[in-house]
């Protein structure tokens, strides 16, 4: 396991799309993520109020040997919804608790009203409560093997099958896609896949074309460095410098001790890994920042000011004269916008690991089998250090952490990587500050397969609540994304009305 | 197993697609089918020429548990392809040895040269050659769990994609799939999961609504009835008749003597379950010639001459004054038709049971699973003994026979119902004396769904060899069909030279 987790940990190739979306090598997935997903403050955000309720979910669609079902949790509001035929946004859940993307996608609570809309969140098989085997569900490769994308399309298909021959009402309303991230991805992928059951799809900041082949490895991190690059005079370059000073600096104990003491770490650097960690800790940092770099204070990942980038910028804008010492000094002190923002955290923590998180384990098993998404850094149009993109080192430790390899062309192949051209009624929405734009469909295809751009936008800025510092391309996404789903609702209505029999 | 063969047996409900795109019951499909594939003589057409290749597939696309893979035969011929970028009509083969596809899809063979065409004609895993797990491959439903139309077209899939990849000339060459019966749903299905992969589909008489709730599950024998009904004077009525006649004349040993002696049965029959047996061999008897009435001599199931349901007819033209005992004279020559046309058959035989016969376990377990096809008849607008569709008891005898159950609604939900109207470049074409039609799209849903009618074909005749004495019907459907695939053709290699890259 440890060697493991040190390519997964060390290699630019890891970063994946998690819980929060967020780029992350291993330790900080650990680190960060899920210690902080119970508690997410949303005091600035109307209170959202849903039902919650089980579905019983075959286990393996696919096959019909294993018969069993799961209790599949989905959340449901009919507050505004205009029965008979009213529609239906169906958020397509991801990677985590789908009460914490119903909490964060604020845009759907926000437009139901005006579309009379009924708004169901599904939760992702093998995260939060919908655990196809309960406790067991992670316990090895076997029980693992029913978490796939194309059965969590299924249950959300199977869901709404369901859901309109069930609910009075239901029975012709018009059903939307939503999503963002890894589930802007499957909102997407289940219009492609299941265009009879959804009339389209918003798929916001969803990086569909992140895998083998379709997009430069190295697009991701050059769009972090950009962010940073015009948030501050040589904040990239001081960022570019700063691997070879914590190097430089890394020579003795008594200089590994103030550089942990700079940082406040919890835990003091003692040797080499914990170096290596504790670069990789802080290329997650500017990773995360680049992610959720909002127009306003907000909380998504870590309490932070309005765009935060420009805040850490302030601490990097030394010229070249700058020595090692000093500029680590300034890096220091914008990681801590970053993790002590509010003033509270007594130390950095670069090595906490998840506990029990089942969906650590659970976006790790996707990227080692569908989800192949390389990543690459050349230290010249990007600001971090070098690591080529290393597909055999990557599945030979997927093999050895969870005994089966990844398929680095199936996701190609079965979701049309760029030959899409045929499908219809999707919104690619990106962020032009958001690292995972790179793998995202950012022009249109077709008349009804249409790019967002939202140039101040970071990752799915267009999904969350509205804020008086939106920008105005946010409010204009938005706007559009409606304009489309009161089209496609339209449609189908008048479709319906056109065929001969209900 | 012998009851579950029973309910098999007796129900009409348990019409299946076979081999043959018969219509059958389990005795007869074990009577009849697979003593036939062997030794097909193809003497009044042109042979055919391809190379026979074998394509490492995984046996699992869709967990990554099951890691093996498999040898999925395919065959090609590229005689008349034009590299670079020439076209490839691809076979997505169904429920049978691919070879015998090959060598009964001959309009693909008579177009390949006007199209510059490769042709591919790719076997359905766990048929012909392309077993999964070798000899086990049926031994269990374990071993059977990878036997889904989802996995088959995953297999195509792959396969395509590995092709375009790896032969020279193919990297562009537009990919357009053909099939007849269960390969046309397979088809029709590619098309609408995978329309990255082929530009377009021919369906030919292929029943993607053969499901539950789509259709009424009286029509496939109505349209038996109406074959029979326009073939000859009082030809359906003396057969609706003749059910009672056999119940009358069963009564003692000396009439099922008589009866025995009329048929020339290898076995005489003895008892009630003898009769029953009997009944279901010459429902599927009239079924199979609805499938096969062809405007000329031809040995698709069995030899038989043009138009043989009207040779079939001059046998059964009684009027009301017959007795039990000419009536079923009367039928015997009928049968014998169908199975002696030639005059060398010995004797008929009801009850013959397929022995290592794969194809017949195969199919048995996709109806058992995905492809739940309802059928029924009531004697009235039909000219069989009553019999309701009953799924419980289908499910119950699945149960019995492989431990598992068919999932009534999923083939509706994964491929769309009659919800398909978001598809596009998809040729349904049936034939009009073809049972199978009544599943089938008989008429166009959009520009590029179409369908073709040939009123005078029978099963998938469109995709057979041409003959002179071919209706001028099935003449222009082969006609429009190639003008779809070369406007599909050209579309593609357009799109191709506007795209920015290769």
């Amino acid at each position: 396991m440890r060697t493991g987790e040190k390519v997964l940990d060390r290699a630019a190739a890891t970063c994946i799309l998690t819980l929060c979306f967020v780029c992350l090598h291993v330790t900080a997935l650990k680190t960060q993520l899920f210690t902080r997903l119970g508690g997410l403050p949303y005091s600035t955000e109307p209170p959202v109020s849903y039902k919650t309720f089980y579905f019983d979910q075959k286990i393996d669609h696919f096959g019909f040997l294993e018969d069993g079902t799961f209790k599949q949790r989905y959340l449901l509001s009919d507050k505004y919804w205009q029965q008979p035929g009213g529609p239906i946004l169906f958020y397509t859940g991801n990677e985590g608790d789908i009460t914490w993307f119903c909490n964060n996608t604020g845009f759907m609570w926000e437009i139901a009203e005006e579309l009379g809309a009924m708004l169901v969140f599904a939760e992702h098989r093998y995260y939060g409560e919908s655990l196809p085997f309960g406790q067991d569900s992670y316990s090895d490769s076997k029980h693992l093997n029913y978490l796939t994308s194309e059965q969590a399309l299924a249950d959300f298909a199977v869901l709404i099958q369901n859901l309109k021959g069930t609910l009075p009402g239901a029975q012709h309303s018009p059903v939307i896609a939503v999503g963002g991230s890894y589930g802007g991805m499957l909102s997407a992928w289940f219009r492609m896949k299941y265009p009879h059951v959804v009339v389209g799809a918003l798929a916001s900041s969803a990086p569909i074309w992140q895998f083998p082949g379709m997009v430069p490895c190295g697009d991701f991190y050059k769009t972090v460095t950009q962010d940073f690059a015009k948030s501050g005079i040589n904040c990239d370059a001081n960022i570019r410098k700063s691997w070879k000073a914590v190097n430089n600096v890394s020579s003795s104990a008594s200089s590994l001790q103030w550089l942990s003491e700079e940082f406040s770490l919890c835990a003091p650097l003692k040797n080499k890994n914990d170096v290596l960690t504790f670069k990789s800790w802080l290329q997650e940092t500017w990773v995360n920042l680049a992610m959720v770099d909002y127009p306003y204070e907000a909380n998504f990942l870590q309490p932070l000011p309005r765009w935060p980038i420009q805040v850490v910028c302030k601490y990097l804008s030394f010229d070249s004269t700058v020595s090692d010492y000093q500029l680590l000094q300034g890096v220091a002190q914008a990681a801590k916008v970053y993790y002590n923002y509010t003033g509270s955290s007594p130390c950095l923590n670069t090595s906490q690991t998840a506990t029990s998180s089942l969906g650590y384990l659970g976006w790790f098993y996707q990227a080692c089998t569908e989800m192949v998404m390389p990543m690459c850094t050349d230290g010249v149009q990007d600001m971090f250090e070098p690591e080529e993109w290393n597909f055999q080192a990557f599945s030979d430790e997927c093999k050895a952490m969870f005994g089966i390899r990844p398929r680095a062309d199936w996701a190609g192949t079965v979701y049309g990587g760029k030959e899409i051209s045929s499908h219809s009624n999707i919104i690619f929405s990106n962020g032009g500050l958001d690292p995972w734009s790179s793998g995202g469909v950012t022009s249109n295809i077709s008349h009804s397969l249409v790019s967002i751009m939202i140039p101040d936008g970071a990752h799915h800025l267009d999904l969350r609540y509205s804020n008086d510092l939106d920008p105005p391309s946010v409010r204009a996404a938005r706007a559009l994304e409606v304009k489309y789903f009161q089209e496609w609702i339209k449609k189908a209505k008048k479709a319906h009305r056109a065929a001969p029999t209900g």
